[in-house]
């Protein structure tokens, strides 16, 4: 197994854009991040995506990608695990370098939502829940994480109120980033006043869908310096997975593969959540963020919420988690999300956060999440000195 | 990089399974090959599957399947790449063993095609093709075929009577085959009286749409002889790719991603066509052997019904293809073809394919196309003798 570092990165702003198809999304964070890595060529191409086949009638992306960024012949595929497809795919391109069989290996992730001509974007975020047993009844995929938030308000005795600190701190940290979706603070009365999607679930506990495409070039670490000075290291990568519905866990609110992908990041990286200097985690809605801080080792259980009521979640805080906006603020284009968390990591810990940029970051985490936690992949980078 | 090789094998009859779910068909496979290994856990599994999204409603089929076959929490991911799918799902699998970071991986392809409940699977299948340039003409993926047969026809001098030995071939031995879709011989005068799908190929051309699943489990090859004595090496394995839309490649005769592919292959495995005992190709469509056969040096260009014409390609013919019936009469559920392929393969390297058992079959290899060859993956494998 060889290291494996990033050598380069890049993103579209994530929005509504109605004047960019999907390849052309992809084509624009895949080329800038070939610019900043310096590469003209690759060995491979990982694509991250849930649901263009249902959304835009267009399966087979990897090729199609590969083609259409001057690439063309060259190994691609497409990787799929709901909403945690990008980080699965970043992984595959991990593995793919760290196996010593390719070199110079694109992971990237690209959602078009927008392209819902066929008003199936419901029901293609409900197939990341177990369609014979959860979907079924009727139940969208908001609908079942509030179930979820509904259980963690009644169980650990919180209030909605308690989770207003993980909106409020991603819009805080959204208004820094240009590309976010949403680049305004917003208070904590505007969090209580928001509309109700589905009941715990508000608007501003809920992140919004978006079109958007990010990308990074991984290589051997041994090979980096070669093209850059501000490489970053994969410390650790680890997938896990769980049932797909919720009924069928020990605990609907514990996930479990976070739990496990995360102990496994942090006996390869050999750091405990102590030594974490951010946490970019996925907080598609408030209570998946507590209940990520409590499985990944950061709040004891039940008392996620309380690190946002205390303020250790802010960028100066003990534990800055979605730095540059999160889910919530910078925009959640399903199967691109992960690779934004990445891009963002890597911003970090190179220094070019801006106004959102935690002092001397050296190690950080990223977790993406599928489903309603079925798939979890955790991973751990860590700054080169040169 | 470490030597990795099957050790076990399962597949479900192709047809039509009413009676079945798609995690039910996933698990029959799965199961079976585990058992066939002797072993009760893996590291990780690799799905193949194209159209559960659209056709079942279901995405994540990672961690579901996972679950459902008693694997709760291990490594999971979906790996998709049109009718290529399993194929890529395969290298996956084969890429984590090699790399050493996983021992025991399962690489499953599964497909339920006649869960259509929303008349979804011509849409479906057409998403295999550029959506943007291809499909928005109203073209669908049949029709696209008969667009490159049509020309072949024309540009090579052949008729429509010269492909009637692939599908006899196919049918021949599909009779042999317990699993297979169809399990009876055609005529010549079969092939050329049956009704027109798309001009010019007719039905008899055409491979049925299936359900089904296949499975293979795959570890270091050192370890191997601790489960089995029949272990199939992996001698090679590449998938390049190529442009979606036929119109834009520069010959739209020649798959490019086959001769890219398989001349990787027969590099890596230091042999050439000649030196092997069959070839299990995908046989979509009958000018699909052709094109195969011709751009992985079986024949010359636009002599590649020559083959079929000659008897070449039967069981005791030059370069026997097809030879569990092939996607004509196997049947070819979309996303698991690629893996129906190599479990028929080291069917033959063990000496178990029954009535349709090569003699002293040693060296055989597969190939896999998504699209119309945008996506093709291409195996070599080998029998280890005990």
């Amino acid at each position: 197994m060889r290291d494996v570092s990033i050598i380069g990165i890049g993103q579209t702003p994530v929005g509504e854009h109605w004047e960019r198809s999907l390849r052309h999304l992809a084509f624009d964070a895949l080329s800038a991040a070939m610019r900043d890595a310096g590469v003209e060529r690759a060995d491979a191409l990982c694509v991250g995506n849930m649901l263009s086949g249902e959304i835009s009638g267009q399966a087979h992306l990897g090729a199609l990608i590969a083609d259409f960024a001057g690439l063309r012949g060259i190994e691609a595929v497409k990787v799929e695990a709901a909403c945690a497809s990008a980080a699965a795919a970043f992984r595959q391109a991990y593995i793919g370098v760290a196996s010593g069989l390719q070199n110079i290996v694109i992971a990237l992730g690209v959602e078009k939502m927008t392209d819902d001509v066929g008003s199936r974007l419901t029901a293609g975020l409900a197939s990341a829940a177990d369609a014979d047993y959860e979907v079924i009844h009727g139940v969208s995929f908001v609908a079942l994480n509030a179930l979820i938030m509904r259980r963690y308000m009644h169980e650990y005795k919180v209030t909605h109120e308690d989770f207003a600190g993980f909106a409020v701190n991603a819009h805080a940290n959204g208004a820094g980033n240009p590309n976010a979706m949403f680049q305004r603070p917003i208070s904590k009365e505007a969090f209580l006043r928001s509309s109700m999607v589905a009941d715990p679930i508000g608007l501003l506990d809920a992140s919004p869908m978006a079109d958007g495409a990010a990308a990074v070039i991984l290589c051997p670490t041994e090979q980096a310096r070669e093209f850059t000075d501000d490489a970053v290291r994969i410390k650790a990568s680890a997938l896990a997975t769980d049932s797909l519905s919720i009924h069928d866990r020990c605990d609907p609110l514990w996930l479990q593969a976070a739990e496990d992908s995360a102990k496994q990041a942090y006996r390869q990286a050999r750091v405990g959540p102590e030594d974490l200097d951010f946490f970019e985690l996925h907080d598609a809605f408030t209570v998946m963020s507590a209940l990520s801080l409590e499985a990944s080792g950061f709040a004891e259980r039940g008392k996620g919420t309380w690190l946002a009521r205390d303020g250790q979640i802010g960028l100066d805080g003990k534990i800055p988690i979605t730095t540059r906006g999160g889910l919530k603020a910078r925009g959640h284009p399903v199967g691109a999300t992960g690779l934004y968390q990445i891009v963002e990591a890597v911003q970090q810990l190179r220094g070019e956060a801006g106004d959102n940029q935690i002092a001397n970051a050296r190690l950080g985490m990223t977790q993406n999440i599928g489903g309603s936690g079925a798939t979890i992949v955790t991973h751990i980078f860590e700054r080169v000195d040169s």
